[in-house]
């Protein structure tokens, strides 16, 4: 018997985007399973009295807590049903790290930069560039700039997914770096060898995973 | 014998991030080469002339052009070197879609749906929410929800690395949905399930995945 225990309302809606993680793991793993809705004031009734929040799944004997545990558990506990994680010959992590750094990060690093570029091209080389720059920005490139000045404070929160896999490894690939780490560095270094501007606090974990990688291009 | 050909500056700065993603990944391969610096203008001058932007790359007799395929064809080409595309043991694509979820997305469902939540707790429950959650927002319930009405149009960019992933696979996970696509699917049903206000535009691919998905929570 399997049960999950979802924060619900008068009108009993399950609005938890946690709860709606596990209801679908459940459904891959094909693991039959109800769901109870509780109220936050009812968390200290489920189990043990220890849990904090939602979602908690009652799996068999075992109580677990929070989505990420809970597909983990899954995972392990049915190997034999298709896996939640899958193995990844295509590239998939580098990919989206890819596409990631590209809207994220290049959007806002390229409206700035631009003109910086521009500035030290060779003279012979600059209509070229402008023309085809401000067509994909679709504006000059001085717009481009002081707009993307304006709006620098918001720059590290684009970072924040990198910030918080730091938080447990040394590398976006693990203990090594690997193209997905190099794929963000990248970003970073076009930036900083052509803008004076600075777009992190200095005791951004960001900069010391930038220093390790940088060392590393130089060697 | 490799060389890259970089695009360069007046004063001989090698800005471009796609042509840094390949010095890593040269590196991270063991490869040893040298870079030549080119501009604009001299790109038709290169191999067959066919080339329309940089990095390229000559690796003994082939030239490559384009980030993506010279880390793929390097990994290939070298395959006794160190990987740059590790397995993945670990799941760090899914923890990484799990941070970019809760950083590029959450935050900002989170601030637009709170107050909507609240009004479907029952009485009883909802001192409990205003408070935790006016502290986690760092405002009232309201305000964050007006803050966030006004930001609407900002909601589509942010799920722009899941768009350009539909580009070339029918899920984020491949053929098939997996882990990484709930965590992102999560996301967009807790919204729509507490809020009538429509996040994305009708004909965006995110809507065509969105409903995938649906039916397969409702099987």
């Amino acid at each position: 018997m399997t049960t999950l225990f979802e924060i619900t309302t008068l009108d009993d809606i399950r609005p938890s985007p946690f709860c709606w993680r596990v209801r679908l793991a459940l459904k891959h793993k094909r693991v039959p399973f109800d769901t109870v809705g509780i109220s936050y004031s009812q968390i200290p009734t489920l189990g043990d009295g220890s849990f904090k929040a939602m979602p908690v799944l009652q799996d068999r004997l075992a109580w677990i807590e929070g989505s990420s545990r809970i597909a983990d558990t899954l995972e392990s506990e049915y190997p034999q049903q298709p896996t939640l994680f899958p193995a990844d010959p295509e590239r998939r992590f580098a990919r989206f790290v890819e596409t990631w750094v590209e809207s994220a990060l290049h959007t806002t690093i390229f409206r700035l930069v631009a003109f910086d570029v521009w500035k030290r091209l060779h003279p012979t080389e600059r209509a070229y560039f402008r023309s085809t720059r401000e067509q994909r920005l679709g504006t000059t490139l001085e717009y481009a700039h002081e707009a993307a000045l304006a709006r620098l404070d918001e720059f590290p929160a684009a970072l924040e997914p990198l910030r918080r896999v730091l938080l447990t490894r040394q590398f976006l690939s693990g203990h090594e770096p690997a193209y997905p780490d190099y794929l963000v560095f990248a970003a970073l270094k076009w930036q900083r060898l052509v803008s004076d501007v600075v777009l992190l606090p200095a005791k951004d974990s960001v900069e010391d995973w930038y220093t390790r990688l940088d060392q590393l291009a130089q060697e």
